[in-house]
């Protein structure tokens, strides 16, 4: 099976009609390859990010949703909800494993502080504005400085006087183009409904990133906006948002063989990267994180069964831990599984072949492969001091004093000068993790975490050691002293002790005693002279990474689409099964019949009004006629990613079918590399959605909604 | 998926093509649904158990095999010679590890004394002669011992100057029937090829009873025979044996959708056993078996892995322990899987139905089904003793000290009143035992698991306690003070002494010291009773079953198969997967592309050589066009059990296209009730042992005999 895909890799271009993450710009032009696959909507409609079906896709900051009524009612997956759920529960109610159904509109709950959908209003090329003044001998450290400065100048513009429009500016093809981002923030959130936990992530941890599977992985929100209709922040006089544009249900779903399309945000892929990279990522990157991150989570599972109020408060950070060390195990098990490097290596060498081949291209692509090289080795140097910091960074105490130095330290400068992340329009966003740290810390992981953290850092090598923070640690007596002192009734506990650090100047923080704040300025006292060299080297790959990709692109014929952005993008394909296991073919279906054929013990408990709705199931209006029941999840030949969760899955004509919550556990290297013939994508059903909506929850008035109203 | 298993146990008639382990008489009168099924050969001919393909069949006593070569040559399983492969294994030669080629016919080995290959000559109708003076008011004890009697008179007449000939009767039908069966012992069996280990039992016990498979589960051995064709001993003079039959091959091997089906000697199946027999099993029998095994187990492997030594001793009896644990757990998991006691339960009442629904009918099988019920109730109060008791007679020298005392016992009878096991007949074989013990007997492991069953009979209640053994323990203070006795320099251990044992008259044991034997006189004094009690309740049986299953099949219009007992069946079906859960299929073929994909470390070391010749099998000839590759394993319908291994695999015309070896691990619980829908035999497909004979081990010259020589 991995001849095919060694022939995918080689040839120049896009072998697989199921790989692109297109940008809907890139759709018109794809119009002939979309209708022989069976699209029936048209091509430049669907390219329309303001049209039917793109127009009602929105998104989470963090995952992917859809408009799914005219009343502003958004689809989603569970586990995208997760945060809010554990932000409406408390000692009495768990939400995140009890669920939640309003029992009408005035029933549902505001999700909390720093919560907004986002809706795109605006996209446009700013690639001309972004390189404004950059000249072929600008030096890397200035070219760095001027392209920084032209995109906060375009955002802070974009942003000036209108608190409810949020800006970004986009980098596509490694810095080759730019585009501006316009979208409206919908801070007014409210859950309508979430299945439990034991429905949401059905399987838990055993069954997450694998098939069969059968999540009901979906939830229900809610946008308000002020009675004008303008964005407002959450109030009891707001009123439901009217989207423009909203999706239809096709309460018929989507089965074998049929076209399908996600319309969605994934987040990153690394697809234009190098072998080398490549290599260095299965050899140290992924073992290195597993290694820690195992760890970790080991610490904070053994307080969570410890304790009910710590599993409360660490759960949410312990299920993404888990997702994501699955995800960098998976991605190491896919490198190993076939040949991925070799075939990396050997796309590179026609590459190489193909630019030496005319003097031409020699000349203008050649050099940038010698000073990638360099960098990549760089890079390679520093890699452990800089993750095990960045693992430091977690610690909820330390990663409060370090933004507030960090903001100080930025305040003298002026805002556009600013680093990323710093600047005035970021404050708001690092007030409400101040809040909401106070619903997720807990101390005594936070300090088992930071002992085994800071013993990390004492045992670093010379050159990756970042000296002022062994030096205060030693200067406290060692790590079990120090981790004592900073875990001393910290005053950084309390909610208004964090706030108030935001507002204290560089000044005043550099006076501070408080232990934390101390190690975070012995953190920065490390890291400022490394982000120097980081923006030298981001200057340097402004330079290099678009003319490599530039190369690939005119090598493969310009039928190419950009690495994963956090930027909406389309894949099409269909649904289809594949072969696991020689002797296995996983069928692209799952039923409610399997669903309550697994119930057992934890965590496959599926609540037991669902198994007794499950009895008559194939009674059901949402059967499926070949099934003879209710379909759960789909596998479709989709390329989405981490980003993608709660994406609309749509059909031939834009109408929805159900929603995408995750890859298979093959799928995870094609971050690196697709390989069509195992990378799949599985969705929810939306008849599975439909079934529970009516048969479980008796959710008639959400059904209503959605616009299939029991007959 | 359950409702078609509900409707086929609810039907009173055989509802699925693909059940029944047919008697070969009953072929002719099914031979319009043979056709139907695919069969082209005819029916007739396929019911002759001297013609072709039958005649080509023959039993190892434990496995089945066929003739594949005029010459004698025999195919069969490798886990069927594994005991062979043992008894050719020294210090410098590990066999099971490493397999043999002989290089020549020269070369060939003789597997050592006790084995040997059996050929049916004749099977007679018996039922007359072995109920002759029976009568309706025979008291039971009284009829067992006409049966029996009746039973041991036939087969000394059968055996009676003819060395080379053993005679068996068989019941069938719970005892409603007997077949005289007359078999050529062919003794001088000798090893022609088998694969190591790695490849034999490719996967170990993490694969054992699995899908996806790979296993090279096949084995030549050669029959000779003395220079004038009779049946002897082995003999460096001994030639070849000729056989009447032998199967040709089809090198096309069998491919999805193909009819297919077994010759061979399937051991046991409990189909007609009540659902309270069922349900004992389920909740008693199977677990409380289950829980001892694991510890002996464990037992055992902490032998084998702490010395090499015992590790070449034990591994055959671990494996075989192994097996037959994941069967027991296989058909615990089977019976909680779906409704298999409701079913029976169902089936069951459907029959009381049936037969109250006429009072002729109420007044013939009533009385049976409450007597039934009473004898039940017995064996499951005496169960734990007596299965406590049977493993303690796995131990080595305490089963042949065992045997010998009951031989003694015995033989003041006449040799026709003798129990059965235990006559003239039997005393070669048990020398044979006692010999090969010394290939396999390792005291320290011995001693472990004394001490534990032991300890677990001194724990047994009152009612089931064998309290001779008892008292010996606590006369010997105390079972750790009792193992120390046994094993203090065991004179057992050496063969001479098992084998002096054997001729030792009763007086002369009675008054024999030896702690083994002192031990073997305790189990007796206890369990002479039991005996007796078994005879009665034998003889009930004989009244009982037979009208429980005369009703069963009246109530199916005769359309049944007797159980299976360990004689020539034929079972027909076709090539095809399962699922083994929703949202997977099993697809019915494996490839040696497959079995590379899965290699690493042990239980997966499959050897370079055929890691090497794995790169080109996709150009072997024996390809299969449609998988792009030499297929390995296959799945089909077909009705197996234990016993069935090593049996021929074949076409519609008779064809050798495979051997089977297992089946999946759904199939167990198939013993107590067939299920079309999840039961499924795994067959190694003659394609895989040709190409292995060719590509990995250029084995030329067997080829050459198998009719496939190189072109």
């Amino acid at each position: 099976m991995w001849t095919a895909l060694l022939a995918a890799v080689l040839a120049p271009s896009i072998a697989s009609a199921d790989e692109g993450m297109w940008l809907p710009e890139q759709l018109p032009q794809r119009a002939v390859e979309l209708r022989r696959l069976g699209l029936t909507l048209d091509a430049d409609a669907l390219g329309d990010p303001k049209g039917q079906p793109l127009g009602s896709i929105v998104t989470l900051g963090f995952c992917s949703a859809s408009f799914v009524s005219p009343d502003g009612l958004i689809a989603t997956n569970h586990h995208c909800v997760s945060g809010y759920l554990q932000y409406l529960s408390d000692a009495e109610n768990d939400r995140n494993r009890d669920g939640f159904l309003a029992a009408s509109r005035a029933d549902e709950q505001w999700v909390g502080p720093g919560s907004e959908v986002q809706v795109v209003d605006k996209i446009t090329d700013v690639t001309l504005e972004v390189v404004k003044g950059v000249r072929r001998r600008t030096r890397d450290r200035t070219r760095e400085r001027i392209v920084s400065l032209n995109q906060k100048t375009l955002v802070a513009d974009c942003e000036r006087d209108r608190p409810d429009v949020r800006c970004q500016v986009a980098s596509y093809w490694g810095g080759a183009e730019y585009r501006l981002i316009e979208k409206r923030r919908l801070r007014d959130v409210r859950l309508v409904y979430a299945p439990p936990e034991s429905v949401g992530s059905y399987g838990g941890e055993i069954d997450n990133w694998m098939w069969p599977r059968h999540s009901g992985d979906f939830a229900f929100l809610r946008v308000y906006v002020a009675p004008d209709g303008s964005a407002a922040e959450h109030s009891a006089d707001n009123v439901p948002y009217q989207p423009p544009r909203h999706l239809e249900i096709n309460p018929e779903g989507a089965n074998p063989g049929d076209f399908v399309m996600v319309a969605g945000y994934p987040g990153s892929t690394y697809r234009f990267r190098r072998a080398r990279d490549l290599r260095f990522a299965r050899d140290v990157r992924y073992p290195f994180r597993i290694e820690l991150q195992r760890q970790i989570i080991d610490i904070l599972q053994g307080h969570a069964d410890a304790d009910p109020e710590a599993k409360a408060r660490l759960s949410s950070s312990i299920g993404q831990l888990e997702n994501s060390l699955k995800y960098s195990q998976g991605m190491l098990d896919g490198f190993s599984k076939g040949p991925v490097l070799a075939d990396k290596v050997a796309a590179e060498e026609s590459l190489m072949d193909w630019v030496e081949a005319d003097p031409r291209r020699a000349r203008r692509y050649g050099p940038a492969f010698a000073e990638l090289d360099q960098i990549a080795d760089e890079d390679e140097r520093l890699y452990r001091g800089e993750a095990v910091v960045g693992w430091l960074l977690q610690i909820d105490l330390l990663r409060a004093a370090y933004t507030a130095w960090r903001l100080a330290g930025e305040a003298d400068k002026p805002d556009l000068l600013r680093d990323r992340g710093y600047q005035d329009r970021d404050r708001e966003r690092h007030a409400r993790r101040m809040e909401r740290m106070d619903k997720s810390l807990w101390l005594p992981s936070d300090r088992d975490a930071l002992v085994l953290l800071l013993n990390r850092v004492m045992e670093l090598p010379e050159e990756q050691r970042p000296t002022p923070v062994v030096e205060l640690v030693t200067a406290w007596g060692g790590v079990e002293a120090a981790v004592a002192k900073l875990h001393d009734q910290p005053a950084l506990a309390q909610t208004e002790a964090r706030l108030a650090l935001l507002d204290q100047s560089r000044d005043a923080l550099a006076e501070s005693d408080d232990p934390w704040v101390q190690l975070a300025r012995a953190l920065d006292a490390w890291s400022a002279p490394l982000r120097a060299r980081d923006k030298q080297r981001a200057g340097s790959m402004l330079r290099l990474r678009p003319a490599y990709i530039e190369a690939l692109r005119k090598q493969s014929g310009d039928d190419l689409y950009p690495d994963a952005n956090g930027t909406l993008r389309v894949t099409v394909g269909n649904v289809k099964g594949y072969e696991p296991a020689d002797g296995l073919w996983a069928t692209p279906q799952t039923t409610v019949r399997g669903l309550a054929a697994k119930a057992g013990d934890w965590p496959f408990d599926a609540p037991e009004r669902l198994l007794e709705a499950s009895q008559t199931s194939a009674d059901s209006r949402w059967v499926d006629a070949d099934l003879g029941d209710v379909p759960v999840n789909f596998l479709t030949t989709l390329d989405t990613t981490g980003g993608n969760s709660g994406s609309a899955t749509l059909d031939s004509q834009g109408r929805l079918v159900g929603l995408i919550f995750d890859g298979n556990y093959e799928a995870m290297s094609a971050d690196w590399l697709f390989n069509p013939v195992l990378t799949r994508s599985i969705h929810v059903d939306i008849r599975y959605i439909l079934w529970t909506l009516e048969s479980v929850e008796e959710a008639d008035w959400v059904l209503d909604e959605l616009g299939v109203a029991a007959p």
